[in-house]
Order: C-alpha cells, then structure tokens, then sequence
C-alpha cells in the first residue's frame, strides 16, 4: 500500500514538473511595421560578442523566428529566406533556458524538442555564449535537395544557412538585438540530443539577446 | 603616308573608344534613410527570374554595393556582412553592359577590371538573366582566412556568400529592386576573364535590376 501511494505521488510529481514545460509556443503574428529600415539596419549591424540574460518577450521571440525563416507567401509555401533549388532545407532549433524548441514555420509554432538547458553545448568553450536567452541553431537537411551530390548539397546548405544567418543579424540590427553568427558549436552532441539523421547537419549558430548594458 | 594617316586615325579611334569607358565609378554616399523596414523587406522579399534591362540608377547602384558588403563602421575597418573570423574574404564584382568592375568597399568606388559585357557567362543557360543590368558575382579569397584547412576555408567561404547575397535580396526588397541568388555561372570562364588567383573562387551571384512590368 505503502508502494502504491508512493507511486501516486512520484506520477503527481511528474505531472506537475511536466506542466511547467511548455510544449508548444504559440507565437504572434509578425509585426511588418517595427524598427528601422533596411538601410539603417545595416549602418548599424555589428556582431555582438556578450548578451543580457533576460528573456526575450514573446513579440521579439515571433518575429525573430519569421525574419529568420518564416513563410511569407503563405499560398506559394513560400518563405523569408531563398534556398537552393527551394529545397528549404534549413530548420531552426531554438536554445533556450527551459528546453530546446523546433520552429514550425508553417504553423509558426515552437515545438518542444528536448526539456532542459544545453546552450552550454552550443556555447561550447565561449560559454558566455549560453548567457544569450535564444541560441538559433541552423540544421540543413540536405535530403531536402532533390538533386546533387554529398559535396554540392553541403555546399549549398552553407549558402542557404549563411543566408538565414543573416536575416537574423539584420533583423536584430533593426529592433536593438544583439547577435552574431558563429560556426563553432559542439555538433556531435547536439546531433545526439535533438537525434539528427544522418542527412541533418547543424551548420551555423546564432545568439540572440538585449545588449548588455 | 595613307599608313601614317590611317595609324593615326585608329589611334583616335581607339582613345576616343577608351574614354567612353569608366575607369572608375564614384559612387554616392548611402541613403540610410530611405526604404523599408526590414520586416516590411522580407514580407515582401521573393526571388525574381526577370529583370528589365534599364540601367540602375547611381544612388541605386551604390546603396547596393554598400548593403551587400559596403563598410558601415569606417574606424573599426567592418563592415555591413559579417565573416568568418572577420576574413572579409567576399569581393563583389559587378558585370555591367559596359564591363566588370570591382567593388573597393574601403574607398566606396567601383573600379573597371575588364572593358566589355560579359553578363552572358554569369547567366550561362539562363541567357535571359543577362538582361539584369548589373549582375553582383560573390567572389571569396579564402587566403584571407589565417586558419583553416581547404574544406573548412571553403565551408567559411560559402556561409560567407550566404550572408552577403542576403544583404542583396533584403536591400531589394527594401527599395522595389528585383533579385535572387543563383549558384549556377561560368566559372571557369569567370576565373579567366578575372584573372582569378588559385585562392579566389566565384560563388553566388545576384542579378539586380527593376522588376519586368
């Protein structure tokens, strides 16, 4: 009986713990009107090295996605970012405190990928990086390329993640975000812990966050 | 005497030829005020097969070279792309219907490097490219990166690439110019007419032009 009630509490514990992660995150609509123009943006583009480590408000976590490498012309399923031959092979995982999230773009969601913070393996030995609320880790999928072989998909998949790097860098330019790209990432283990195929290849990182004061 | 006087006139023909040609094109400060929001660009940003064959404007063909890869903090020597290990390894070389020319970033100014127009082997199979009245082809010299071996000087060079034909398309998008990044070229035949060292390889390329009505 002892057991039983013991077991009880151990499934109420988990519940509980289990609830307060979310699994989903329902971003806003993006905000077409905000910050500064394209022009000004890039006079003041700089790649920022250190992050304050309050969370990004939701608006800015939505539109940071969407800039990213969100759809655009939703009829034509098309999206912020070009790709080779439209293969839209690069996918965002977001980093953050309470867990690591995929970017559903076409729902324009969050979805909950793995509970717990791993920006440290992301940061890896600039573990000051992992102070950064977001870290945008892009994934290209080179099996999204219906044509090509191993050496030309990946050369293409670092043309289409240099591209989505910098919608991210121009659109943290034009609303006061910090960021910056960076290549070097602990890959074997992220590759473990989001359990990649063997066609899923993390190519560049982003840190995004308010500029430390 | 009738080959002293015909000598002469090829000569004057031959100058006046000559001084048609820009040795080297001025360019116009940037406007960054003018434009879109980058959320507005990429709203808008879709990449475009064709391109009328009106020549940009020079405020036009400046502000494009300067977003693409222009320097955007003169003191600090950086730049609007961010690079691998701040390699600043892209080059810009604008074909134009008069000849090719490269874009000195450091002294805003693009200089001729070859007379003639040589638009049709950037566009190759896609001959209609060839209407764009400025076609950008990202060239990286990967001996600017003081590390690396050949693969990862090259995976550097292409997300590189990436981030400056980014710059392209969301300048466009800003300002109702017509673009999209292509990875197909002539390369071998750019390299020769360039006179390309062994470390400078073509990568991408951007027509620009005004949107076909």
């Amino acid at each position: 009986m002892k057991t039983f009630y013991t077991s009880i509490f151990i499934t109420f514990l988990t519940l509980t713990t289990f609830s307060q992660i979310q699994q989903k995150i329902v971003l806003n609509q993006p905000d077409t009107s905000r910050g500064y123009t394209v022009m000004h943006a890039l006079a003041n583009r700089a790649s920022e090295k250190e992050y304050d480590t309050i969370n990004l408000s939701l608006q800015d976590l939505s539109d940071l996605m969407w800039a990213a490498n969100g759809v655009n012309r939703p009829e034509e399923k098309n999206r912020t970012a070009p790709s080779a031959i439209n293969g839209q092979d690069i996918d965002i995982y977001a980093f953050m405190i309470d867990g690591v999230y995929f970017y559903n773009a076409f729902d324009h969601i969050l979805e909950l990928v793995v509970e717990g913070d791993y920006r440290d393996i992301v940061a890896g030995s600039q573990y000051w990086v992992a102070d950064a609320p977001v870290i945008c880790v892009l994934v290209s999928d080179i099996s999204r390329f219906k044509f090509g072989d191993d050496d030309q998909r990946m050369l293409w998949a670092a043309f289409d993640a240099g591209i989505v790097s910098q919608n991210i860098s121009v659109f943290c330019a034009s609303v006061g975000l910090a960021t910056r790209p960076r290549a070097s990432m602990e890959i074997d283990k992220i590759i473990d812990l989001l359990n990649l195929t063997e066609t899923q290849h993390p190519m560049l990182n982003n840190p995004v966050g308010y500029p430390l004061k």
